[in-house]
């Protein structure tokens, strides 16, 4: 049998070779380096061919694809999302995704995303807080003690410089597992076993917490002035954790209005509600932070640039290591109008 | 190292694997086996999600998602089209599929497409030529002696009973390739040397060429009565084979109007010129072919269904074969709140 040719050979990150990715390159440079990758996509935003996901709905979940190009690169993440999983033992989330060469449409690398995934929605949390936290904010209350909550926490201590984290979970399981994790990270660690003392003290209050249902992490009275709210959670439909009234105090950053609008927490205020786009704040085309008093929101839904960002950043990092393996997964003829013949001849 | 459970791996089908399981099964026991599962789940059309693919155009080609599910299971295809490729010693088109459980958004098979597709696309062809081509079809001119040429003539054979084929390419080399191919398959071979010459006799006229312009492949003196006309090759916007005043003549049957209507032959004619959508034949909702003096055209574009159905098959064969190899693709952690704590212990 004929050995498949390079380019039918597409490289493969598994979960076990991305997660001594991660070792290897160590989980807070790997963080600070994927927050660079996202923010310098940002800041090139208007290069990006943007389209809301490709949703397919069930009464379990939903699974959706997320395509990009920049003209020179495509990428798209498949994910799927199943709030009811985790009741079997499953994930909630998981997640691969694929780049390819725009010029000849062949893919160039394939990868899990379940972990990368978790990678870059705490590294675009985290630039995004460097950008629009308070200055010399040194501590996060952690609402929500999921799978979410340690990258949350590293990632915002390695990008965003933030020394404490005040854990609560409405589960105090989750909570000690979090601080357990962190143990060792120097973070200091407090757990709190309400959500009001979680906040205490805090510059930066992220929540991400996993019911479906309308809920309200953050009520009106709990936050104060000259805070950076992170909120990660209401991020679909029917799925939203800060107060209208906090975020009618508060001046919004978005990732991609049309997406944020459906699935933010923005989608209990008016469709028209002003929102300030993160890539204008870091280009340098719209105001982020203008007072030590504002409460900033950053209404985070993630969004195809930022996976689009991580791949080409994990593409990057694995050339010349064995964190990958080549997967035979185009057919490529020596005579691309020979496809029968290539079959032929793979009968012996 | 903890290896990963059973609901992290995926089965994986490369193309060696699929050439293997091809010749396990037999071309022509899996063409009609193709052919069966693409008629069953045409019949219950009504059942899926049906969206016209998402593609990404650039100057060089497209890159495509084509999503459907039939709300238990879920399935995409990526697949690229560069037709100057060809030239770079490329395919100008690749591809793989993905099949998931809607239920849990897990992904349960994924599988190289370009050899796949190659058979999926004539064992459509063939399964609606059995069910509109003239009684006692027995020749087919194959128009266009690509990569496609010889799974059309062997679907043909083996689905919908021809015995000749006449061949013809703009690319004589092309056309003793295809004549290379199939000897030995129990086909009457003829090369010809003009379009003209290729359908004289046949009562099936497949037309698969590759050329992205407005090109007429069939003029409207070539075509007499009586025959059935199966386009394979005007596919995208800007791409066509057959002369508008055939289409005229002719009964037009589709896959999913919406997206031949861009993609398709009739992208030449008035967008509310009648069209039968094929699955309301194959259901007995709409008459096939009436008379034997009609000229019935299948103007094929490819829909999302029937690599559904490819996938559906796939799956269903390879269960006990040694055709597949699992794919470490999801992280899954024991505890699924706590995927930091799986990253961490995998380091040692």
């Amino acid at each position: 049998m004929q050995e498949p040719s390079d380019k039918a050979l597409v490289p493969f990150v598994s979960v076990d070779h991305m997660m001594q990715l991660i070792h290897h390159i160590g989980v807070a440079n790997m963080l600070r380096g994927l927050a660079d990758y996202i923010e310098a996509d940002f800041k090139r935003w208007e290069r990006f061919d943007k389209t809301p996901r490709v949703a397919s709905h069930s009464a379990e979940g939903v699974i959706e694809l997320m395509p990009t190009s920049d003209g020179e690169t495509y990428g798209f993440k498949y994910v799927n999302g199943h709030p009811k999983n985790t009741a079997d033992g499953l994930q909630t989330v998981t997640a691969f995704g694929l780049l390819a060469d725009v010029e000849t449409g062949y893919p160039v690398l394939l990868t899990e995303m379940t972990m990368l995934t978790a990678l870059r929605t705490a590294a675009t949390s985290a630039m995004v807080a460097r950008a629009l936290a308070p200055k010399g904010a040194a501590t996060m209350a952690m609402i929500g003690n999921g799978a979410q909550s340690e990258f949350q926490s590293l990632a915002m201590q390695s990008i965003a410089g933030i020394t404490h984290v005040r854990l609560y979970d409405t589960d105090p399981a989750a909570t000690a597992k979090c601080a357990a994790n962190l143990a060792g990270t120097g973070l200091a660690v407090t757990r709190c076993t309400t959500a009001e003392e979680a906040i205490v003290g805090a510059q930066i209050l992220t929540t991400c917490t996993a019911d479906k249902a309308l809920a309200t992490i953050l009520t009106d009275n709990m936050v104060g002035s000259g805070v950076h709210i992170n909120a990660i959670g209401g991020d679909c439909p029917g799925k939203t954790e800060t107060a209208p009234e906090i975020l009618k105090r508060g001046d919004i950053f978005v990732e991609y209005p049309p997406q944020t609008r459906i699935e933010g927490d923005i989608q209990q205020l008016a469709d028209d509600h002003p929102v300030t786009e993160v890539w204008q704040v870091l280009a340098g085309q719209a105001p982020g932070r203008t007072s030590d008093k504002q409460i900033t929101i950053f209404d985070s839904v993630g969004f195809a640039i930022e996976d689009f960002s991580a791949l080409r950043y994990v593409r990057d990092r694995i050339t010349g290591t064995p964190f990958f393996h080549p997967l035979d997964l185009l057919a490529d003829p020596d005579d691309p109008r020979d496809l029968f013949g290539m079959l032929t001849r793979a009968n012996g």
